[in-house]
C-alpha cells in the first residue's frame, strides 16, 4: 500500500520546486484566488509534511508564538486539524472566545486583530453561517493585520488561514481533491473524471454552502466533468456558478447543474452527497438572526424542515451507487455524514454504502491537519524547499 | 530528607529493566488487567521522571503532537496533572470539550476517536459518574484508535489513559501506592500492613466509587492487610470485591469487609477515610438521568443526604486515629477531602487530624502528574530504559 | 525608525547588568512593593526580550513546565499577552476555569495552589473587581506556594504575575511606561514631564481603578508631574494617593489632585483619559455582589449610569487636546477605548483624537507580552544578564 510511511519525500519535494508560486507572506481564503501552481504546491507540501509526521520527524518551523483560532461555528474536526497543524509547526494554540473576551464590548475588528498578534503566527478562522458576512470578516481581520505589520508594529504578518467562510472551505476542498489524487493515483487521472455534488436529504437545517460552492469551484480546475445536482429552490451563491463554468472551461473540464439526483450519479466516477440549506433560507436566517425574531427563526426552521421532508429520496444509497461508473464510485464526504439508521433515522447515506466508504472518507479527513500546516507554512517560509529537505534529513 | 532532587535515577532505571512487562503500545485503563512488574514499572517509570524533572532535566519525548484530554466530569487536580504531563513530555494539551463540539450532534463514537487522532500520541478520559458507562465508554474509544490504526489511518496509536472511570481510578490508586512505597521505604514493607479503606461522612451526595475500588484492588496486591469499612448500604460493585479477594489470597495479603469504622481502624497502618454514594444510587441516578426525570433526582438527593446524615459518626477524629497503630496510622486521601469546619460543618476529617497529614496527602497528590506521565512514556517508547539514560545524561 | 529590530541588544544586556536588584525568587504584585533599579530591570528585560523576538531569536527559557492563568474577570489583551509570553520562554499555558474546576466545591486556596503547582513556573492573576480581594487573594496563593516549596512538595517557587488587581495593573503601568520612555527617548527625558491622568465619561459602569491608581503611582516615580483629575466624588483608594505624594517627593517630581479636566490638560507632555468608578461604588457593588442583591445592583448600575452623565463633557476631545504643550501632548489608553461614534455613542475619547494617536496605542500594548515575559524570566532566571547574552548569540 502506498502510505505516507513509505513515500519519497525528496521526489516530492523536487515537484514542489519546479512550481511557480506566490504563497509567501499571503493569506489562504479562496482557491479561487490562488493559480493552480500554488494549489498544487499547497497539496505537495500538504503530502510531505504528512509523510514527515508518519516517518518520525520534526517539522518544527517556529521557535515559538501563537496560533489562533476564532471559531464562531461549531467545529470537532476542524478545531482538532488546526491545533495539529499548530503544534506540528511548534506554535502554542491560543483560541480567541469571543463570550469570554471583550470583542463583545465593542472593540472594532482592527484594534483586536492587531491587540492579539504581537507574537502571532497564523490566525485561522470559522465564520460560515451568514452568507456576506465570513469572508468580509476575513478581509477586515486581514486589512487589520497588514497595516499593522506595515506600520511597523507587528513583527511579521500573521497568516490568515480560511477555516471555512459563507463562500469556501478550502481546507476541505483541498482535503477532498487530496484523496482524489491518492485514489485515482495523481491529479492528471482525474482529467475528464466525473464527480456528482449533489444535495442529499437531512434532518437538520442550516448547513453552510462553502463545502458544495468549494468543491464545485476546485474540482473544475483539474478538467473534471463536475455535475452539481439539488432539488429546486436549494441554489448556491450565483457568482460560485460562474466561477465554476469559467474554470471548467479554462482546464477542459465541464461544469453544468441538474435537479435530477440520478441524472448526476449516471457513470460518475466520484460522488460527494451531502446536505445543504439554500441560500435564501440562509439570508432570511442572517435577517431573523440579526432583528433578534425568536418566532420567526423557529417558523423558519418549521418551514425550512418540512421543504427539506420533501426530497428524503435524495439519499445516497445502494441503488443509486449502481448508477455510478461500475456502480463503484468513490464516496466522498466532509463528515459528519448524516448515516440513515446510524445517525439518524433517515439521511444522507445509507448505513451499508458509508460503510463500504468509511476508511476512504477517514482517509480524507486525515488529509486537513496537514493541508492547514501546509497553507501556514508555505505563507511563513520564504524558502519551502529548502526549509523541507532540512526537516528530512 | 530522600527527596526526588537526590534520588538516584541510574539505580532506578536499572531497576526498571529487570522487570519483564508488555505496557508498550497498551492502553492503562485498569491496574487489574495489568501485572505487578507493570505496575512497578509504571510506579519506576513515575519516579524517575519526577526526578528528572527534580534534577532540571528535559524528559522530552515526542517532537511535536496532541495529548487530548475528555472530561465527563469536573476535575482540578487531575486536569492539571494531565496538562503538565503532556507539556514535560513535549505534547499539545487539547480539550474536547463536548459542548463547543459536535459530539452532540450524533457523531458515532468510532468516527470522533479517528477524526482527532490523526497526530495524537494520548487520549485521557475521565468519565466516572454513571456505573456501567466510563469503562464501556473507554473500551469503545480503543477499539475505534485501534481499528485506525490497523486499517493505515492513523500513524500510531494513541494511548488511552483512565483518568477515572466507574470501576477504577488508577493514576489515583497508583499515587497512593507510590506515597506508601515512599513513606514505608519499599514495597515490600507494605506486606502485612493494614489499610483500612473507610466510607466517610460528607454532605454531598453522588461520589464516585472508583476511588475505594481502585484501592482494594491495588493495595491487595502487594500483601496488605486491606478491610474495607462502609456503613450498610454503602456497597461497591460485587465484582470489584471479588477481584480484590483473589489478589489478597494470591499476594499473600488479605481482604475483608466490615461495617463498623472502628474495627477498620483497629491498629491499621493506613487509613482512608473517604466519601462515596452506595452502588445502588449511582445505577439509580443514572436511570434518572437518562430519563430526564427532574424530580426524581431531586427526591434521590434528598433521601441521599438524609441517609448519609444517620452516619455523621463516621469521621476520622483525633479518637478515631487512637485505635490505629501506635495512634499513628499514615492518613491518606485523593483530595479535596471534607474536612470539619474547614470546607463544611461536618465531613470526612476533623481539622486537627488533616493538618496533621496536610503534608502528606499533599505529596501523595505530588506523584499524579508523574504517574499519568509514566504511562504515557511506557505505552508510547519501545525502550524506555534506553530513553531515560539518555534524558539523565 | 527605532524599531525592536534594529535595537542593540548586547547594550541593554550591559545596561541590565549595572543594576543591583532583587528579582530573582520573588512575584511581582505591586510596582511599589519594588525599587527604581528593579522597574528599570523589568524594563529593560522586555526591551531585551522583544528585540530578540523582532529579530527572530529563541528566548525559551525552560524545558517544559505550566504557565497558569486565572482570570477573574474578561480579558482579550492580558489573555495573550499571557499566552504569548508563556510561549517565548517555553511554558504550556493552562487556564484554571473556575466555574469548571473544584474551586466552586469548597477548596481553600492553599490547597488548589499547591494541587495545580507541581510542574508550574507561572502563575498569572487577574482579579481586579471588588476593592480589598484582588491583592489579598494573591498574597493568599504567593503564601500556599512558598509553603509548598519550604516543606519540599514543590520543585521551585511558581513565580505571581499580577494581571490586574484592586490597587494596581503593573503589567500595563510598565507598558505605558516603556512607550513614554521610546517616545521621549529615555527614561531620563521623562523628568519634569507633565502627565494628566484623568478620569473620562463612558457609558459603562464598574470600571476598575486599579488603571488610575498604577499610573499614578510609576510615573512619579521617575521625576513626572502627575495630576490626577476626576469629578468630584470618583476618589481613588486613599492610600494609592498618600504613596504617590511620597514617591514624587522622593523623585523631585510632583503629585496633585483637581476636579477639573482643563486644569489637568493645561500644558501636559502626557493626557492618559479612562474612565474609572468612584471607589465608594465599587465597595457598595462588592457588598451587594456578596448578599446576591440583584435589585441593589440593578438600582446601583442605574444610579452611577445617571452620576457618570453629568460628566459627559469629560471627553478628550481635538479642543481638549489643544490645550496641552503645544496642542501635542502623547495621548496614552490601556484599550479598549471608549471612542465617540466607534464604539460608543459619546466616550472618552473623540475619533479623530484616537485615531491621531492609534498608532502609539498600539505600540504601548505591543509591549505588554513582553513586559510580562520579563517579569517571569527575572523571576525564575538567576543570572539574567548570561541567559539574555546566550539568546542573542
Amino acid at each position: 500500500m502506498n502510505t505516507p510511511r513509505n513515500k519519497d519525500i525528496n521526489s516530492l519535494i523536487q515537484e514542489l520546486r519546479t512550481l511557480q508560486t506566490s504563497l509567501y507572506g499571503k493569506d489562504f481564503l479562496l482557491t479561487w484566488d490562488k493559480s493552480e501552481a500554488e494549489l498544487k504546491a499547497v497539496m505537495l507540501a500538504a503530502e510531505i509534511l504528512q509523510a514527515l509526521h508518519w516517518q518520525g520527524k520534526s517539522m518544527r518551523t517556529f521557535n515559538h508564538g501563537l496560533a489562533i483560532s476564532i471559531f464562531r461555528d461549531n467545529s470537532t474536526r476542524t478545531r482538532f486539524s488546526f491545533a495539529s497543524a499548530a503544534s506540528a509547526l511548534g506554535l502554542t494554540l491560543s483560541d480567541l472566545d469571543e463570550v469570554k473576551s471583550q470583542i463583545a464590548h465593542g472593540e472594532t475588528v482592527r484594534e483586536t486583530a492587531n491587540m492579539i498578534s504581537f507574537l502571532t503566527e497564523v490566525i485561522g478562522i470559522r465564520d460560515d453561517m451568514y452568507p456576506g458576512e465570513g469572508h468580509t470578516y476575513m478581509l477586515e481581520v486581514a486589512q487589520a493585520v497588514q497595516q499593522g505589520f506595515e506600520e511597523g508594529l507587528l513583527p511579521s504578518r500573521p497568516a490568515l488561514v480560511n477555516l471555512q467562510c459563507d463562500l469556501d472551505h478550502p481546507t476541505q476542498s483541498l482535503a477532498d481533491l487530496l484523496k482524489l489524487k491518492d485514489y485515482f493515483g495523481g491529479l492528471d487521472n482525474l482529467k475528464g473524471k466525473k464527480i456528482a455534488m449533489s444535495w442529499a436529504y437531512s434532518p437538520s437545517y442550516g448547513k453552510p454552502l462553502s463545502v458544495p460552492q468549494g468543491v464545485i469551484n476546485l474540482m473544475t480546475r483539474f478538467g473534471m466533468e463536475v455535475v452539481l445536482a439539488h432539488p429546486e429552490g436549494y441554489d448556491l451563491l450565483p457568482d460560485t456558478l460562474t466561477t465554476a463554468k469559467s474554470f471548467a472551461s479554462k482546464s477542459g473540464g465541464s461544469f453544468r447543474l441538474t435537479n435530477d439526483m440520478k441524472d448526476a450519479f449516471k457513470d460518475a466516477d466520484v460522488v460527494y452527497p451531502k446536505s445543504w440549506a439554500p441560500m435564501a433560507v440562509m439570508q432570511k436566517r442572517t435577517e431573523l438572526l440579526k432583528g433578534g425574531d425568536k418566532q420567526g427563526l423557529i417558523d423558519l426552521e418549521k418551514h425550512c424542515l418540512a421543504e427539506n421532508a420533501k426530497h428524503t429520496d435524495w439519499e445516497c444509497t445502494e441503488d443509486m451507487m449502481k448508477l455510478t461508473r461500475n456502480g463503484n464510485a468513490l464516496y466522498e464526504h466532509c463528515l459528519p455524514a448524516d448515516i440513515t439508521d446510524v445517525s439518524c433515522k433517515q439521511g444522507e447515506v445509507s448505513k451499508s454504502v458509508f460503510e463500504k466508504y468509511r476508511y476512504d472518507t477517514y482517509q480524507e479527513a486525515g488529509f486537513k491537519p496537514f493541508v492547514i500546516a501546509a497553507m501556514i507554512f508555505m505563507s511563513k517560509v520564504a524558502n519551502p524547499a529548502e526549509k523541507l529537505t532540512k526537516f528530512n534529513l
